[in-house]
């Protein structure tokens, strides 16, 4: 037998050593042992006598989910009881299986009215009630009441009712077959497609773990320039085994289907969306997958736009293609979404192309359909205002397109919390029926009065041990999933309460660590593209600043198509004098950000050109105005590494370094940025970065030498 | 203050979650706690005051090891003291160190013996001493003295004194610069070259404490089939970065030389090796590597092979190339290894060409060149006799390359434990300086006294979780490391202590996997190749079966190059009436294979065409031999299946259902290569296969039209 003491050093070292283990792997959902002895004590006392009624592979994730937190957080070994005992503490369960054992807690209509996800987490008679009308709202029902105990609450008296404001919560991976992922900074794909169906990787269920936990409740497995392959026997089987990992979880799966599948595997002639053997190509196709996957979730595609193949190539219209696939899939509830990110004709401006294929068919989309819009006009820049279809589309359902991976935000070493450029982006007013017709009241269907919901985010996620490569990006990719569940959270409690899950739950770190995260999206505008500057990264990889890029063969791809700097000044004239883009928004949008004096700075240059001695409403001149900016970035984010630093004894020693190591690369990166950029812009403006900033140590000449073949996800 | 009781169940709850998380990157290095008390007690006893003296990055890591090992093996927390103490009961250190501090227990001269690398272990007045000549010697000794507690030895009375048969004890890494892997089957390239060198991922770190545990001296960074940015400033930085990272462990840096460098990066006209500015740039090249990496090992070539450049681009020879390198090399003690892989000429046997290129070179290569051959004649096959340049290069140094990447081994899916492929390759006999002339004296230079000895292994680590995919694979990386320290070593003996470090040390789950993995590389060949068959795999990716392969424009790039099935027989015919590619062998090697009846049955179709009706000396027929052991192959696998299914017990649950699943994978693929093959050898033999067996499933058709476009690894 052991000694007392023995045993606690024996727990020291136990404990030490889990804690050396911190990899990433668990993501926000890590369970470890609460500290404070007093929490412990209550939460152990309110889970004394666990209980989850029904009986199905999701009641199981959810006992299991609970059987594992609370075996984390709380060090007790509770089973999770079957059916209701007087003695039980905590019951969770559905409506129907609920109400047979007990009187309920809540009015029915109350909880019948919380829908297919949602679900009520109430106390009463010292007992915790998780009820939803279904086995998935038990689940997140669960999960919800495992953030609680994640993030200490006080669970006394709790009085949760929710559901999401947004029916497809997605996210989409760029993933191709062989492995590799388009704009993907964190190692391989995480699908292993050449072992499947027969190896399930622990991954995929920690995977459907993960997005369960926020809500996300669809995955497209495949990359939007996609592959028919994906569509043969011999790959919808892999599907399948992927398919059924997810299920229990409540995750839809969804493939992106390549428009000229029926040429490519399927030996026909044309893809033509209007010839009836291409119909009934697609409508058996369709078929076989839902023969394997009964709740196959629909397709994605990407049609007529950077080289893919679309209805174009017949003549026939976006609407044409999307509501060939949409016949097909309607038998079986399944659904279209159709990306609205085409540029393949030339407009004499590339930020009016998606309106102006778009609005014209606005209507003509049958009722399964829903149009994918990425957030702004462009193509995911730091900082853009608001697509101009957002507004636009009264009689179409329109979906949010979300990038989380950073293609053009640092990729994999810079740490940016996207919360709230997201969050700019929803919170936009459209002025579509008036003043607060915001961003997010158009896709969350409440403005023109549409169930077909989505919101999705392009994956940050890779093979890479900690899944995001960058262990602050998995922040955003739990801000997806929690702002598709409700867009009206805050960033800051969306961070304060990934940090506490992820990290610790101590004040002194999380209010440093929010505050970092916090200001990171700013500093990273203000130092690659301030002031409504965009598009001047590197050509295809999109690593680091080119501005003068100009040697590629469409214009809208050179980064001098978006700055227009010459002696003049600089900036995009997009107002009715230039290429009038502006009339794409409503009056109130338009007229605002058509006077360069009333346009917010931030937007300035995405919709004028202004002179170099241009007065902003900083009272600083253009030229003074970017110098500041630039070096206002590079100072948060040394800011920030100074702050990280600070942060050493709250953090394990993996992740501290991980992190430190990180953020080095983004103060030398942003330097580099401000440098290069100030460098460039000041052959035309002339005029002398202000003393009072730190000069380039480099030259011009330097920073356009810099070549990087192998820079990743391209 | 925590009850006992509690104590004790927080203790076996944070146990549980620890033995969750095994994840397999721990690899044999895991340390977790000997159940077995008494021999616990002893071991505490014996590590109760821990010395190590000295005072360098290889000695702090020493120290990190031994103190990261006893507690989690021992669960103590000893300080690790810095110098001698009368109470101290393990003392380690150099000879220099401790004889300043200590009587040595051991002959001083024994200990210089011991060399650059080696280590003494010796118990004496109860104490442990590890003494060596050198800081790495020292390392080493603590890998191996916590090897012997993690396999639960005896340390009572040690006595154990070792040092390396091969100088060079090297991995080869196929990496690509963009992070993909050739012939790699567990995910991304470790490297990631787009982070550092600023980025130190803490998988350097393990991979370099891996390496040093089994004695791995050098890592070849970069793939075989070179690229030269690896050579620029750029990116010679960030192999600085790991050289940096490795050499505390004792392991030295090479990279590729891609041969046409001069040209593509160096702005020169030629890369001819006997011209004066093509020999100066690649002295300033290693000039400026030496600078940033003071103990860079040299350059690994593979030259004029497979569309690599090299010297018969300028009519010169492999001496001329190789020789070039060395002399750029030398000043800083560099080497070159020197690939004999090579048929870019038409031979008429491939399987000569190697010894026709390289044989009239002998004695041409400067001092510092080795000559790299691949185990067998052609590729890394299943089977192959060895290499005949093994055995005819008398004044050559020759290292062995082995392939622990299983390219034609059944790649990431297949329990395949190589160590007896390994062991028959270095066991058999040359007969160069007559009987007992092994491979393995070849190599370590005691045939013919070199002291530039060396052996490689083509990697098979991967950015996967678990290093190598296979949680069984990482036996093969372990085994190298071993047997280039000690060729005497028996692939029991190493299957045996790797078990044990990975798994488990109850005998009753080592004999049963030992015994697995003891036949698992026969029950491979049987259902692959039996009988001496090679090369039957796929085109390009080589996964699966193709024995009908005749497609491709080169005829040894076809799998009928190398059966030559026909309505007579099967086999390729080597032997004097055929190419006469056994004349490359000494004499006694050759007239035993030479003779289709005292040729071994397992090299039998690799010099042979024989009838299908040709008695085996097993007595049956080679028709029903072949399907004999095409059936003994897949059944020995179902035998492996039932009996890790037996073993659930003493695993932990996520390894289990990963080799399960595997295994599961294993035994359909050997059931597709025995159908496939016996299939397609029939349309030849034109007789019936044994109705004892089980029949093919599937037709010949239905195999020939299976296709793999996305495996992986091509």
């Amino acid at each position: 037998m052991l000694h007392r003491k023995s045993l606690l050093v024996l727990c020291i070292l136990l404990i030490s050593q889990f804690a050396l283990a911190e990899d990433g792997y668990r993501l926000w959902l890590r369970y470890d042992k609460i500290s404070n002895a007093s929490l412990l004590g209550k939460y152990r006392q309110q889970l004394a006598v666990p209980v989850i009624t029904g009986n199905s592979a999701t009641i199981t994730a959810a006992k299991d989910e609970l059987k594992n937190g609370i075996t984390g957080l709380l060090n007790i070994n509770s089973g999770i009881l079957n059916s209701y005992t007087s003695k039980a503490t905590f019951i969770a369960g559905t409506l129907a299986t609920i109400s047979n054992q007990y009187k309920l807690p809540v009015e029915k209509n109350a909880l019948l009215g919380l829908g297919d996800e949602g679900f009520t987490i109430t106390t009463k008679d010292q007992k915790i009630f998780i009820i939803a009308n279904t086995d998935i709202g038990v689940l997140y029902g669960i999960f919800h009441f495992l953030r609680l105990l994640q993030t200490q609450q006080d669970i006394t008296a709790l009085h949760i009712s929710t559901s999401p404001k947004i029916k497809y919560r997605l996210l989409n991976h760029w993933d191709n077959l062989n492995r590799t992922v388009e704009r993907g900074y964190a190692g391989a794909s995480i699908w292993d497609w050449h072992k499947l169906p027969d190896y399930i990787d622990k991954r995929y269920i920690d995977y459907a773990r993960a997005n369960a936990s926020v809500g996300i409740n669809g995955t497209v497995l495949t990359n939007v320039n996609a592959n028919a392959t994906i569509l043969t026997p011999q790959y919808l089987d892999k599907v399948a085994a992927l398919a059924n990992v997810f299920r229990p979880y409540g995750i839809k799966v969804f493939l992106t289907a390549r428009f000229s599948a029926p040429i490519e595997i399927g030996g026909l002639k044309t893809a033509d969306p209007l010839n009836d053997t291409v119909r009934q190509w697609w409508k058996d196709k369709v078929k076989e997958i839902y023969k394997l996957i009964p709740d196959f979730g629909g397709f994605l595609v990407k049609a007529n736009s950077e080289g893919q193949p679309g209805p174009q190539d017949y003549h026939r219209t976006h609407a044409d293609g999307a509501n060939m696939f949409a016949d097909a899939l309607q038998p079986f509830k399944g659904i279209v979404m159709w990306r609205a990110f085409v540029y393949s004709q030339l407009s004499n401006d590339r930020f009016k192309q998606a309106y102006e294929e778009f609005k014209p068919l606005d209507g003509q989309f049958k009722s399964n359909v829903i149009l994918q819009v990425k957030n702004g006009p462009i193509d995911f820049q730091p900082r853009e205002p608001f697509s101009p279809l957002f507004g636009a589309m009264p009689h179409t359902p329109l979906a949010m397109e979300f990038q989380l991976t950073q293609e053009y935000l640092g990729q994999g070493t810079h740490l940016v919390y996207e919360a709230p450029m997201f969050k700019e982006t929803l919170e936009s007013d459209t002025y579509e029926k008036g003043k607060g017709s915001t961003v997010a009241k158009v896709i969350d269907g409440s403005i023109n009065n549409f169930s077909l919901t989505a919101i999705a985010g392009v994956s940050n996620i890779g093979s890479d041990i900690n899944w995001c490569s960058h262990p602050f990006a998995q922040a955003n990719w739990y801000a997806l999933g929690r702002l598709a569940w409700d867009h009206t959270l805050s960033s800051e409690q969306i961070a304060k309460e990934w940090l506490q899950q992820t990290f610790s739950n101590d004040p002194a770190f999380v209010n440093i660590a929010q505050k970092i995260m916090l200001q990171s999206h700013e500093a990273m505008v203000n130092y690659m593209t301030p002031v409504g500057l965009a598009h001047i990264m590197y050509n295809g990889h999109h690593y680091g600043p080119m501005p003068w890029g100009n040697t590629l063969p469409r214009p809208d791809w050179n980064p001098v198509y978006y700055h227009k700097a010459d002696a003049a000044g600089i900036g995009f004239n997009r107002t009715a004098t230039g290429t009038d883009a502006l009339s794409e928004y409503k009056q109130d949008v338009s007229s605002l950000w058509s006077d360069s004096n009333t346009c917010a700075d931030k937007y300035l240059l995405w919709f004028h050109h202004v002179s170099w001695n241009h007065t902003m409403h900083s009272g600083r001149s253009l030229w003074n105005e970017l110098c500041y900016k630039y070096n206002a970035g590079v100072d948060t984010v040394k800011y920030m590494q100074q702050q990280w630093n600070g942060l050493q004894k709250y953090v394990d020693a993996e992740r501290f370094t991980e992190v430190k190591q990180l953020l080095n690369i983004q103060v030398k990166e942003a330097t580099w940025w401000r440098n290069a950029c100030l460098l460039y812009f000041q052959t035309f403006s002339k005029l002398p970065i202000p003393a009072n900033y730190e000069q380039p140590d480099k030259t011009l000449e330097y920073y356009q030498s810099l070549r990087f073949p192998y820079a990743p996800g391209n």
